[in-house]
């Protein structure tokens, strides 16, 4: 076998042996070796290079019954931490994270909708900087940031191409905060932030095969296909907010008739209430609907169709085995949720209701930030 | 590194050497050492492995300018044989298809539709073996048969769950079969096993990422994600007919009100045009339409329409390299192709329009038995 092949698949061993170590630890160096088919020899071998390196660690454990002292071994959850940063029209949200994706510091910040991109930015470096400080956390053990924001994002430049909702056009937002922070950055939308961390630890746990769909100031999906993100091939994969649901229906802002989004989003429920009364804001359609009044209870209605009616054609066209509702709209109006529910009844395609799965997002308030920060590992570590 | 852990990986770059050799023949050692990273020493031992096998083959070539002899490689294409079947309501198509994908033999067989199961299966088998005896293939060489067909097919299990077309249930297909002939039997949807043709000698040839859709008297999508067939959890991926695209639509066989199916579905429209005429198939309407009888033009431009936004909406949520279209619809009235095309330049989503690439199956009429028999290649070839 050639060399080069040999290096590949050592790294690819040490990989594995890791993981096997994170996910299942405490775990004897014998159960590794059963669980990855290598020798002991191998495994002895491998995981005192990850030992020397800081990844690995030995516990001693009683085991039951016998009371014979074994081995056990842990990660060493402080070998390195990553940054999530959330950044929203009025919040910015700022964790830091360590190797086993538990939230080692946590801060938000409001945002002025009215601020600047250098101010955000900036406003993100000082509270990093007052994060890692507070907590005593080393530099040089943070190996880099991972941004989620909404709007369209082109993850490989690291450039925001555009976000309506932070008004930023055209921003070189990776390269930007590298220059001031020092640290790698690697940005993306905070749909497909998010998701992340459902996989990692939320409602899609190790699903291979999961879609979260957030429904606020817009409504998107992002998708986890054979366990990693499914971009498409121009990385508009999941933009169910302009598939068409009635082709006679509403005009939409993209320029077609009868987009998802017409009927979902906050701005369109907004727009339509405005027929009734001056309305301003979500909250004041939301204090309509829980006063009872029918025009909100109406409109209401009608969104919660074309959520069910969405989830239905998501399933019949991805058949996930789940589908995590979040966002705005459902958090700040919990009580929309029977109702999706008794839509999905009627409208999901009977072949295939039973295998339906709708659950709620339980990392809303950290899911962001987690998932940017989990995603820095996913990109950023590279194990010799 | 562990004996098994060395046995895989000798597996797999043999796989890696034939692939090369078979994708980039002729080519020589030298060339395949390059592409794959190998070193000559180990190129040299398993191409010989191979040509022992039969798989592989020297060909002498001049090189161009300095007329120095090199020994060249290519596979054999006769090292082994796949049988592909489609059976449809009124044809049965059989092929018999080399290790390269080229069709060594061809057969169709008119199917009448109130034969039994029993029957349908002694054609194919009889076809088969005429197909085999006329062009003296040897048996020893097909290492098995691959069939496409309409409906709801368990492919795991080889089970045709439902096959309205057929009026086949729970039937046992690649058990019944495999009794039959003697070989190995896979079995799967007519639109997966078509798709798989697409990707590798059609219009999605090579694509990471495309999906296949057909029209007739169904509408469904067969997907390619990262070059291989997506089912979704439960083998459900695709199923575009029943997408609401009108909540106030029409009733669908299905029970939900607006499927897409509705509008396109060669039943909804006989249904539709027996409103206006005593129609009897679809033939009848596509020759009023020829005619330019009104109500056919508009039944048939109503299609069109949902044709269009079928294609946006596939576009929003999966964003694949190329949309390929297919199906009777299409093949007997290529008239629509201009139809369609109009309206897609109205209907798609303008941020992706551009990325938007909507071709015509040039398969069509030996499509599914090709992609029966490469997946026959895929799933029961194993090299050792």
């Amino acid at each position: 076998m050639e060399k080069q092949d040999q290096l590949l698949m050592k790294k690819q061993n040490k990989n594995l042996v890791l993981d096997i170590i994170k996910n299942k630890s405490p775990i004897s160096r014998t159960e590794v070796a059963k669980v990855t088919g290598m020798s002991p020899t191998s495994i002895t071998r491998i995981v005192s290079e990850l030992h020397s390196q800081g990844f690995v660690r030995e516990t001693e454990l009683v085991t039951s019954g016998v009371g014979r002292k074994a081995t056990l071994l842990d990660v060493c959850r402080d070998v390195l931490y990553t940054i999530g940063v959330e950044i929203d029209k009025l919040i910015i949200k700022i964790g830091i994270v360590d190797y086993v994706g538990e939230m080692a510091a946590w801060l938000s910040i409001p945002r002025d909708e009215a601020e600047s991109y250098d101010e955000t930015l900036m406003k993100v470096n000082r509270g990093m900087r007052d994060l890692i400080e507070k907590h005593q956390l080393p530099f040089e053990k943070i190996i880099g940031i991972g941004v989620g924001l909404p709007g369209s994002i082109d993850y490989m430049n690291g450039l925001v191409k555009v976000s309506d909702q932070l008004k930023w056009k055209h921003a070189r937002l990776a390269d930007d905060l590298k220059r001031l922070t020092g640290f790698d950055v690697i940005i993306d939308n905070e749909l497909k932030m998010k998701v992340i961390a459902e996989n990692f630890k939320g409602m899609a746990r190790d699903s291979q095969n999961a879609v979260l769909v957030g429904i606020g100031s817009g409504i998107g999906a992002a998708i986890i296909l054979n366990g990693e993100i499914y971009r498409g091939d121009s990385n508009n994969a999941g933009e169910i907010g302009h598939t068409v649901i009635d082709p006679t229906g509403n005009v939409c802002n993209c320029g077609k008739i009868g987009c998802l989004a017409t009927y979902i989003s906050e701005g369109a429920i907004i727009a339509d209430s405005k027929k009734i009364k001056n309305i301003q804001s979500i909250d004041e359609v939301f204090a309509a609907y829980r006063k009872r009044d029918s025009w909100a209870i109406n409109i209401m209605d009608r969104t919660t169709t074309y959520i069910a009616l969405a989830l239905s054609n998501i399933l019949c066209l991805y058949n996930p085995e789940v589908i995590i509702l979040s966002g705005d709209t459902i958090e700040k109006l919990p009580e929309l949720k029977g109702e999706i529910e008794r839509k999905c009844e009627l409208y999901i395609w009977e072949p295939i209701k039973d295998t339906l799965k709708v659950v709620y997002s339980g990392l809303s308030n950290q899911g962001v930030v987690l998932g940017a920060a989990l995603q820095v590992q996913n990109s950023l570590l590279d194990l010799d």
